[in-house]
């Protein structure tokens, strides 16, 4: 009984087997444009009304006052204190261990003066308003909260505002320690295109903001794709995916394990593991069948394997370098006895995790590096979410009299060139004054 | 006869006035939304049969075989070859001085060992293939080629495509030595959304890229919209815009054609004057009136002034750039004495110019910085083109036995507080090995 994919890089068909299995039908839901399209403008127009409407709505809720939507910062203080002692020292080793990497990430002002005494620059400034969406519920993670504030808090943020929703009244605690220990600025309990919505437009209560990050449901997914451009937002993330590039000689638990690690997060997620040692593809696929029963997530697990899940027989590990280049995975394992030889074919990955010790899961809570990663190929173009991601940068001249002389020569040419001749006058107006 | 708007800070109404005149009316076309919707699925199926349809259709050809639409290096070489020696030396002095400035924004990647001995990094890569779009007709600008080839170039990217539709067959000699100066490596003469699909999705002619960059009509633009995320795009960009703060010690003239120079894009770019002293107002007002006659230009600048242009009389510098702040305007002229002072004050601008001799003009051809920026607000959350729009970040972890036992622990214990077992044991295996 089929219990996953398998395919060999040797068959002719492999490239377009390959295709099939990677593609995802991401059509866009014509209903929900709809319905966020009109949250979003009715919380535009009415304000704290309409958002103290739609989040007693759809967080089955009860609220009077929309005052009692901000959690105060001492409920968060509170949370954190009435931690067990492991939970704090975990928490607080996490978000050292993420505070470390990101300071790495800071990027500097600089300036410098050419040979007619122009100064030229760049000047880096912290994001000064940010928004971060967390999920509530089952998917509420306090790792979340910590890889999406420490980073904007790093670049000197001036205020993060935590949106959360709190379905039923319920929020997790865990939840708020993390936001306590990531210096988020302020807690509002909602959730949904409603909060994206008071996030962009801003309301009485709730501080317009410059950036929106954080994942969520489709509805803020569609709600952030609708409200970019007025504000900015990260990246929309797809289904999470791992690429595992093996040489066979890794414990088969281990990868096994971090095959199911990442199914487990969603049925729509995928495990690709690729080994030029089909002996060790079969001693996986046997000890998937062993240990997928006890796992307390079999269901998610089973469906995301059957459905997405992938062992690929290559040829060797190069092949198998060039394949995972096709596919740019968001999580790259690389479990050989050498991993920076191969490490050098790599070109797009979000992250890349080298040697038999260096499973996601370390990265995904505690490593340092940022879990929030570019998925469905993107890792072409795009980045890990990071401390850039919270600082801007503007460009700066101060031309000297000099400076005016010879650039205005070349400007006033190439903009009479273009037919631009306010241009050419503004730069002419400079020369010899 | 109004020529251009007035306001004054002082006024109870300013800000309900002010915000008026910032707002533009961007409504999507609902037409040019299916339209090019239907080219981006056509070309996707069917390809360069399509693809040629539509450039003969839309550019006004009768090219019989697709192939005709790249234009071979040694006629872009022809074309550099042919310039005039201070036509040439132009662009030459001006793409020099946009490469050492932008060679200041290359990032480096880094690692650093832990106290357990792993090994954390970020790895820095340029993007394997980039398209990038130039206008034709009009608005064919050479500069436009410089500012975005240039700092692609120096990132590294190996296979920069640039697309340019040859409307009527015609295409501009000075782009096309603007290609050859900049190092593109590949030319189509394709336009329009049928160009934004091809570099998206691929062709047998055209070679599918990871990101597409540069200006373009509304259609550009919504096929930019529709393909983001299967690549990645640059900001779309809204009308173009200056504010200029001044302490009325600038030569009117000077601050007149800069109000010019932006209004000359068209007619909805917007120029806005900051100033405390209400006589120099006066004087720019009367000196718009004399100049504006004189201008090739005269009917867009017009234009532009009558409907969005804005004098604004301010109680003091300061409060000027409180204002600008709140504007976060894509150029900004600080045109006072002590321009550093005031430049301490501003949080968002995509550009500087400091100084009564930095104008706009400089840095839109040859100072250094690039002119591709943040327009319509967005100066609060994004940048410049730069460098990092061509380079991409991976991290990677390389975690020693040590350091598994550590983080293990960690990873382990907050996994199973999120009721994600899978990640747990992936991490527990890897303790005590």
């Amino acid at each position: 009984m089929k219990i996953i994919n398998r395919l060999s890089a040797k068959d002719p068909n492999f490239k377009l087997d390959l295709a099939k299995l990677l593609n995802i039908d991401t059509q866009q839901n014509n209903q929900i444009t709809i319905a966020v399209s009109k949250i979003l403008s009715d919380i535009k127009e009415k304000g704290d009304l309409s958002l103290l409407e739609y989040t007693n709505k759809y967080d089955r809720l009860n609220i009077k006052s929309v005052d009692l939507l901000e959690i105060q910062k001492i409920k968060w203080k509170e949370a954190f204190d009435n931690l067990k002692l492991e939970q704090r020292s975990n928490l607080e080793k996490a978000a050292e261990r993420i505070k470390q990497y990101h300071q790495k990430q800071i990027m500097n002002s600089w300036s410098y003066k050419d040979e007619y005494d122009n100064i030229l620059g760049q000047r880096i400034s912290p994001l000064e308003k940010v928004g971060l969406y967390v999920p509530g519920g089952k998917a509420a993670y306090p790792s979340s909260v910590m890889m999406n504030a420490i980073p904007a808090k790093v670049a000197g943020v001036n205020e993060l505002i935590m949106v959360s929703p709190a379905t039923n009244g319920i929020i997790n605690s865990l939840v708020l320690s993390a936001a306590f220990l990531s210096n988020v600025d302020r807690l509002f309990t909602i959730g949904g295109a409603q909060a994206i919505a008071a996030l962009t437009y801003g309301t009485n209560l709730i501080p317009a903001v410059d950036k929106i990050v954080g994942p969520g449901n489709s509805y803020v997914a569609e709600a952030k794709r609708q409200v970019f451009g007025k504000v900015g937002i990260d990246m929309i993330a797809g289904p999470s995916e791992i690429l595992i590039i093996c040489d066979g000689k890794t414990p088969i638990e281990w990868i096994v394990m971090d095959l199911f690690s990442q199914a487990e997060h969603d049925e729509l997620a995928q495990s690709i593991l690729l080994c030029p040692d089909i002996q060790y593809l079969n001693k996986i696929e046997a000890k998937i069948k062993e240990l997928l029963p006890n796992m307390p997530r079999k269901e998610i697990i089973a469906s995301s394997l059957y459905n997405r899940g992938l062992l690929i027989l290559v040829e060797n590990l190069e092949q198998a370098c060039n394949i995972s280049n096709f596919i740019a995975p968001e999580h790259l394992e690389i479990s050989t006895e050498f991993p920076n030889e191969l490490m050098k074919f790599i070109k797009h990955a979000g992250s890349i995790f080298l040697g038999k010790f260096s499973s996601e899961s370390l990265g995904d809570y505690c490593a340092g590096p940022n879990h929030v990663l570019p998925t469905s190929r993107t890792s072409r173009f795009s980045s890990p979410l990071g401390v850039y991601d919270f600082q801007k940068r503007s460009s700066f001249i101060n031309v000297s009299p000099n400076g005016a002389n010879e650039l205005g020569k070349i400007a006033n040419s190439l903009a009479q060139e273009e037919g631009l001749q306010a241009h050419a006058l503004s730069a002419h107006y400079r020369i010899n004054y």
